[in-house]
């Protein structure tokens, strides 16, 4: 009566969510169209030592869960050995229960290494022993990980000034997979952060001339959109807390402002609004033109620990999920461009589930008929990447939008072994549309429902991108 | 095992929930206390020629499925016959799936014409046919739908500057229909509106003298007020994005504003204000000396998109969810009412769901005993009059506040064909019922609950209108 | 097949979770370590004349229900009988179904008093004659009904002024009860508060010195702080709308706002905020000397109803949730105080659950390896003390940090009847973790999650707090 944890109908709840799940979506490719994946690893295809060097290291979700349940800096990003490291999340694994971390660390050691063991303090020995001794066998390199998840495309996340090289050379290699970069041009965007000059100078470097006016930044983003498009690049990501209202048309000084940032005086908020929803602007119109696709993740309060951003760096584990205002500015952000004819297909992303439905329903405003779903919801988000999160992404989506037109899921990670979520997804929207039919609430036609699974789960981002 | 689509206990999950809809909910009249529907087709009893004019015209939630579907908007809201638009919308149905849009339509078809086919590009033309034919009928007017539905009450939405004229008609004639109407101001309270100045000659014409101070423009509205009471009129209501703290008892210079109105001068945002929450005071006032009940509608983002806008008007399907600040502005205008013993009967929706419990926590304030449930919160409003919204609210006001003296649902429609969202919200109130009483969370009193299920169906808002 | 309302698996809906109910949680001990009970009603061991004075006195969540269902204000906290209030209240609770009080009153009409009848206007005058008999037994005095449900610890909230002359009494009683008190300083916080002078004057006479500047402020609370601790206090509470960003860092005024304060000026938002957040940092670091707790409860909008302020005073039922930005306010806060090594063990309570999200992310943020769960999110609080509310909470909680380190329960209650609210939120726990065990969700592990239920339920408290 009591299910087994973990087996073959995992999250399925009831015998239509089965037969979508295992007839129709279970052996479906993966396009993994948003994540962050180390772009030479791949192309270097690179083996891994042992299983924390791919599991542990830099997974700040990990992180985070070790440090709350009590667990010192040291075992997490400080200067203890491999195993100890190990050790140490091992026998936090079981306090993680009901978190996604729980689940995922699992489904990975069964999906990849056919382990049907609990981890914990008691099989960390054992367990850390063979995944290290299996992570050296054939088929476990980079490229072996992914093609046993049948992945066929991922796109990277780049900065604007970085030399694509492995992407060059991984085009170059004519393998099955495709690994395209997307432009991130966020540190040319937020005038006001610290590493703006920083990343000035390199881009100046890149470009070979003083970037000394707001039109000459653009110009020279513009020249490396060209360089990432001719490498294939399809979508540009930004990660920011917020749209704003504000833009130049209302305050024309951004080349007073640029000039503010590069003699290091003080930027105000509202002049840093004006930078970024104009800089936002006039890229915007760039990857219409190249017929890109534009992301907008919206809403996360960043590096909120500064002992530990000081400690070990940006992205470890403090950022969190912010309350920003967002309905406005998206609002007429989209709209400027709509009204110009220049609003490319568009995916928003909010990390504050409270702007489900504000996101869910902005999305709606600015469809045109020139292809189905044109601006998308985008799948939940980092701390909403869980059942829960998802399934209300899922049913808000439902019910304010059309989810059939969906592009679906991507991991966003940086590990090569995440790649379990896409199946977790699949999973959550098969057992959702199953209890749908059960339930007398979607008409027991499974050949149609299988259909619109197979579309969400891998055609609609196919046809979307053109890939 | 797997229960039929839409068959008579669809959204009935359990046998208590089945007996409490079959013998309390299902054969009740319906008040539907806020809609909008034209008084014209309504007095003139219209007929209609094809389902596309009774069910497509003016339906922007249809619209909007069609233009995610990547519909072309002369399908939608441009020059092609009935016929192309209804294909397309037949096509559309399909990809609906999930969005309240696929039950209403089956729903509809069902109960109005008694098609069980499900709507889809092979159905289409088939239904399209039929329904037309059925449309010719007798009992098939506008008069002949609402008496299908047992339709007792219908508030309309209509203009201070309105004549009327209908419902005056409507009155002489005598039926077994009560059409009244509502008196919703909005035009000459959100005084930056582009369109006040057009509102006010219009006015002006009415009552016969210029308006050129701000207690003449109270006084225009109140000589309306008179005429809408005369009429049986017994609501107003407002939709507004949100409310503010400030009113005139901080900042007393309303004349100034209306002229710099008149004068075509910008109006600053904390002007607009203050004229709006003064003005929605002196209204109030008015109302609570009348005994009406006033409706506030609160946080929509209306009109997002300026191309749509001048390509087919206002209220088109580009209205989205605001994410606006309600709390102290909501408390500061009640209180104010309240306080000096002004406070009228008063209804609070909101678009966001994310204000669910401020809405549902903010009534409970400002209750005083004249009256059972005295403040509402309104039924689940516009994107979220579908099953989650719906049950988000019925689950919060109940956590929050008293269910059994919720006056229930309307349609807030613009269709004549929107009936059956009365029985859909019966459905899932009596399912929720059923629900506790089958986990042991309340008694096992089939008279008790089925005596609530029908106050909270429709004795409830009979007794709080006295209709 | 219906299950009895309220019996002994009340809540929990499957085999596993009554087995981690009856098995682990049941019979555990309460540590209920923030309520509002009268310390004098404690250390005095009251008897009670009525059941309105146990159940009703005080209880703003029955005021409130009452008032929406159309009671007069002299039945509430007007001056008529204790049994014309009860017979009032009684009839009032069929109208209850569904919300907590529906469930919380028959509780504990069950658990204190034995009487499963329904509490409804024709079993009112019995159970009021029957409940005040019982009263007048041994074993219903304040510490009888205590120890009934194994109450080990309460934490009252306690002005800085307070004489703790009850706490002193009960400390010297050396009975079975640790009674502690909790340290509020909101009075000393919100300097704009009608009442700040008052309660400054009173801690002046305490102190023996005029307290001109704000560092003569700290200073004297410290004084109250090292008088408290000497009491056993281990926390301190401050129940504010919001944090703010601002803090005296930006802005060093202090002395300067604390003077036209008692000159009785005006102060500026800007100035009440600053000498907030910086009076907030300053006993911040006391607290951390002294290894205390701290928590923030946030998010109220408080006292709307003027109208019944002026008439039964503060904290009568007319709060309500409000809508407040938090996330950077409490970033910025936390991480002043954890970049200076100087955060302690701190709780964050959010009164909106559309902050849920926000708040459980926080947490994670400041976790710094000292002990588990060192930053907790609190359950859920006031108006979320419910069924859907604390499932919101747990289940937020699980997917975004530890569930497992979670310190549990709390009443936050004037009512000594109140304590069936840990049984309440036990049976929840269990019922969802039994439910993802027979999911499959979770491993079918009995004694494992047996464990983590008791910690939550008792030991996670029991050793955070170290009582």
């Amino acid at each position: 009566m009591i299910k087994p944890f973990l087996n073959e109908n995992f999250l399925l709840q009831n015998a239509t969510a089965e037969k979508l799940y295992h007839d129709f979506a279970k052996e479906l490719p993966i396009i993994d169209y948003h994540n962050h994946l180390p772009p030479d690893e791949i192309a270097q295809d690179k083996s891994f030592a042992t299983i924390t060097e791919v599991w542990l290291k830099g997974d700040h979700y990990k992180w985070r869960a070790m440090r709350a349940n009590g667990i010192q800096e040291r075992y997490i990003t400080g200067e203890t050995t491999d195993q100890e490291k190990f050790l140490q999340w091992a026998a936090t694994v079981p306090y993680t229960m009901r978190n996604p971390l729980y689940h995922w660390t699992h489904l990975e050691l069964q999906r990849y290494f056919g382990i049907s063991r609990l981890l914990n303090a008691d099989t960390a020995q054992e367990i850390f022993e063979q995944t290290n001794e299996t992570l050296q066998s054939k088929g476990f390199s980079v490229k072996g990980l992914l093609r046993k998840m049948k992945v066929e495309v991922v796109c990277t996340t780049d900065h604007p000034t970085d030399s694509l090289e492995f992407h060059q050379q991984e085009m170059a290699a004519a393998g099955g997979l495709k690994m395209l970069p997307t432009f991130r041009p966020d540190k040319f965007i937020v005038v006001d952060a610290p590493d703006f000059l920083t990343y000035l100078e390199k881009l100046e470097g890149i470009v070979g001339y003083d970037i000394s006016t707001f039109d000459k930044l653009v110009v020279a983003l513009e020249n490396r959109i060209d360089f990432f498009h001719a490498l294939g690049c399809q979508l540009a990501d930004h990660g920011l807390s917020q749209l704003f209202v504000d833009d130049a048309t209302q305050w024309n000084n951004l080349d007073a402002i640029l000039k503010k940032r590069k003699d290091q005086k003080k930027i105000e908020p509202r002049e840093a609004a004006v930078f970024q929803m104009t800089m936002l602007y006039e890229l915007s119109k760039i990857y219409y033109d190249k017929n890109w696709t534009m992301q907008l993740h919206l809403g996360a309060i960043r590096n909120n620990n500064s002992r530990l951003l000081r400690l070990a760096g940006a992205d470890v584990g403090a950022d969190s999920i912010g309350d920003y205002e967002q309905a406005a500015g998206l609002s007429a952000f989209l709209n400027r461009l709509d009204a110009e004819g220049q609003l490319t297909k568009t995916i928003i992303y909010n990390l504050n589930p409270r702007d489900n439905e504000v996101f869910a329903t902005m999305i709606g405003n600015f469809n045109d008929g020139s292809s189905e779903g044109k601006i998308q919801w985008g799948s939940a988000w980092w701390f909403l990447d869980q059942k829960d999160g998802m399934e209300k992404q899922i049913n808000t989506l439902s019910n304010m939008g059309l989810l059939s037109r969906f592009i679906g899921m991507l991991t966003d990670s940086r590990s090569f072994l995440s790649f379990p979520r896409h199946e977790y997804f699949r999973r959550i929207l098969c057992n959702l549309l199953g209890k749908d039919v059960e339930n007398g609430e979607l008409p027991n036609d499974i050949n149609w429902l299988g259909k619109l699974v197979e579309d969400i789960c891998y055609h609609n981002a196919k046809q979307y991108f053109k890939f």
